[in-house]
């Protein structure tokens, strides 16, 4: 059996702690099985695939700009497969079963189990998956989907509505897309269920219809024609068209965490970070990434989250309006997890000649290395404040130290790896300072 | 007839805006003439002076750390007498008047009013300082008081109370210090005043006392001595001896800006700095010195604050409680206007070994120059983001600009003078990473 996690999103709506390189179901926020390690959205399911025994083999589905955040919180225990570009659910879907069928070998006849990344759930959630694999594994039905039963008649959600029981399972009469309140009542009251995108099928059933789309030898053939699938969600392409669909219900708690007033809902700690509430206050939360204090005094109902990208403060119930600013107040990612380790900018100018300054502060991992490259349109100077580590600067090895400098000019090739933590404070000066002006070279660091 | 303005206070209760460094008094927020041109309380106090013709001659009484404030918002205009410690008003006062007699040379009959350069008032409160100016002059009394009238029962305020009127002013029968408010409510009755700390005498009347406590040939010798005066204010040392007071009343606008809510009641502009607010929240006003965007959603009654040294959220009425956290949230100085220019705090860091870093962003205004310096605990790196200078190490000059980085070993004498607007990125590291750390030189830039 394989799970496949989707991992997407834009992160809009957790704004400043999240952006486009940081989803919500990264945010180390939900209080973790030791309290004192709070794991994210993405975390925690894992952690729950864990324990319910369903990690035999994991997948992430994602795009290029979470791929480092995927492996800096998951290790290397999954797999990951990545869209060359955005496209929808069911493109993505497409691209993970050809990896596990022409990648990865697996047959035709093996289980898949499709899930979103960053359901707030508990175990019973698990167990229905279990159920959904082995009404595949008898073939009750081609494609299973799991059936959330209802708390509120919500507008928000699709449904899911049965049509008798067969074979033990509910049979699916037919999905219906967000309705507005009165027919989510109705449909409650026949019996109709969530669509929590939690799908169960064989592997050959979805590369049958991908291959309709794309038809490749191998799965590079297939990513590299991945503008040749239609930008559709699984739900229309797949869901909707199955000639035989199963139900397994979940009754249980079941959650999208999507703003900041649900997510608040869940935590256990009222202040991440640097924070002092003065006690006369109430319903609070408060959430400092920014290496400064913050002190709150008799705020009520309130959301306060600062990062190096922003800062929000909204009153609890009105923060889901966040959404239609966050565009407006984007900025270059102003704080990344990479898989070397992590930065955050502290400063940038930009003289009114359009010369421009960025300046970053730099931690890699011991062990860890960022790639052998050069860039064209700036020189960096690096100060060492922590650690030690290994320099190349075009192709000529140098220990490094806390304490040293080192000055990199336009166009020379380099590269950094630590032996202990290592942190600099990298001031970068030229024109158009954009993460993308990169050349990356192969670099052996055995040699 | 001379001006004293005394500059003093310790910045807690408009943290995080106001420090040691830069008390409320140099808060550029208040409406200014051009209203474009936010002004501070000590620069309003400064023009409504010149405004009714009072600026002869201007001495701003401050501490040390305030010193490189005053000159950078009020210019060279002004003198300045700096305490050499802090003590109290009555010493302040004396070191002033002795800097007038025995500096610059005044004679005992010049008319000398001590007021605080921070009032928030109007042209009538310096129409009240010209009468005790003319009462001081015709020899009505030995000191002059001016008499707020009173717009409640205050416990906050000293009393003066008066006592019939002789020669065109009210006598004075004694001070009362802050007394509960029925003591208040029935001192009103009586016709006392509020005591705002303005005062006129002659400059041979304060001589003659201040040297009973230190007696000296120049003002030099004088302030070397300035712990042998008492730490003792005005008020009790001065006032409530005199023999012969009087008063002249001031009827009309007269407020304490201290807190985050009398402040904010008098600015015409809700936002200062990147912020955007939604539309639905009301009553609230936020200051942004962070180079980084801050939204609020829907928020009531609240006053926002955040700057290198930190981030209030307070509900607005019960702003004045920062004052107790002041002292602990207090950080070393993350922000400071020095008389070349400013700096910021950006990143600091301190490893497991005590190894530190420090790194800020510098800007030298058009034809200043920092001192000719050097270090014992510390390297410094520059790297130049904007503007042209001149960078001096241990003699040799070069000329520097935009993009050029230069490293100064700990040790080395340095010196930076900028030709046009100067801003760079100074990365220090090693141990004991304070402003302490100097060693000054006298260097000749003309040579």
């Amino acid at each position: 059996m394989h799970i496949i996690l989707l991992s997407g999103g834009s992160g809009t709506r957790l704004w400043p702690l999240s952006n486009d390189a940081r989803s919500k179901q990264f945010l180390r926020l939900l209080p973790g099985v030791d309290s004192l390690q709070p794991e994210s959205m993405i975390q925690r399911v894992v952690r729950q695939l864990k324990e319910s025994g369903l990690d035999a083999d994991m997948t992430v589905a994602t795009s290029l700009s979470q791929q480092d955040s995927v492996i800096s919180q998951l290790g290397r225990d999954v797999n990951i497969v990545t869209e060359p570009t955005r496209r929808n659910t069911f493109p993505a879907i497409c691209l993970a079963c050809e990896y596990l069928s022409k990648e990865k070998g697996f047959g035709p006849d093996e289980t898949v189990v499709v899930m979103p990344c960053d359901p707030f759930t508990e175990p019973g959630y698990f167990e229905a998956i279990k159920e959904m694999a082995a009404a595949v594994e008898r073939s009750a039905a081609e494609l299973m989907v799991m059936g959330i039963t209802p708390t509120y008649p919500s507008g928000k959600y699709g449904y899911v509505v049965p049509d008798g029981e067969e074979d033990g399972v509910i049979r699916v009469k037919r999905f219906t897309e967000k309705p507005d309140v009165a027919t989510a009542e109705q449909l409650i009251k026949e019996g109709a269920k969530w669509n929590g995108g939690v799908f169960a099928f064989r592997l050959g059933y979805m590369t049958d219809i991908s291959e309709r789309f794309v038809n490749a030898a191998s799965f590079a053939d297939i990513r590299n024609r991945y503008e040749d699938f239609p930008k559709i969600s699984f739900d229309y392409e797949v869901a909707e068209k199955a000639e035989s669909i199963g139900m397994i219900p979940f009754t249980g708690e079941w959650k999208d965490l999507g703003t900041w007033n649900t997510l608040t809902d869940e935590l256990k700690i009222q202040a991440y970070g640097d924070v002092t509430l003065d006690g006369t206050g109430k319903n609070t939360h408060v959430f400092n990434e920014l290496g400064i204090p913050m002190m709150c005094i008799g705020t009520e109902n309130l959301v306060v989250a600062a990062s190096p990208d922003g800062i929000l403060i909204t009153e609890k119930c009105k923060s889901e309006n966040i959404k239609q600013y966050a565009e407006i107040l984007k900025t270059r990612p102003m704080f990344e997890e990479r898989r070397w380790g992590f930065y955050r900018v502290i400063d940038h100018t930009e003289s009114p000649d359009g010369f421009c300054s960025l300046t970053k502060r730099l931690t890699i991992n011991p062990g860890c290395s960022i790639s052998y490259q050069r860039h064209f349109c700036r020189n960096e100077v690096w100060t060492f404040v922590e650690g030690e580590g290994i320099f190349v600067l075009d192709g000529k090895r140098r220990p490094v130290k806390e304490g040293d400098t080192v000055v990199i000019p336009l166009g020379s090739k380099h590269s950094l790896k630590a032996i202990s933590s290592l942190t600099f404070i990298e001031v970068q000066t030229g024109s158009n300072l954009i993460e993308e002006d990169i050349e990356r070279f192969d670099y052996d660091w055995e040699e």
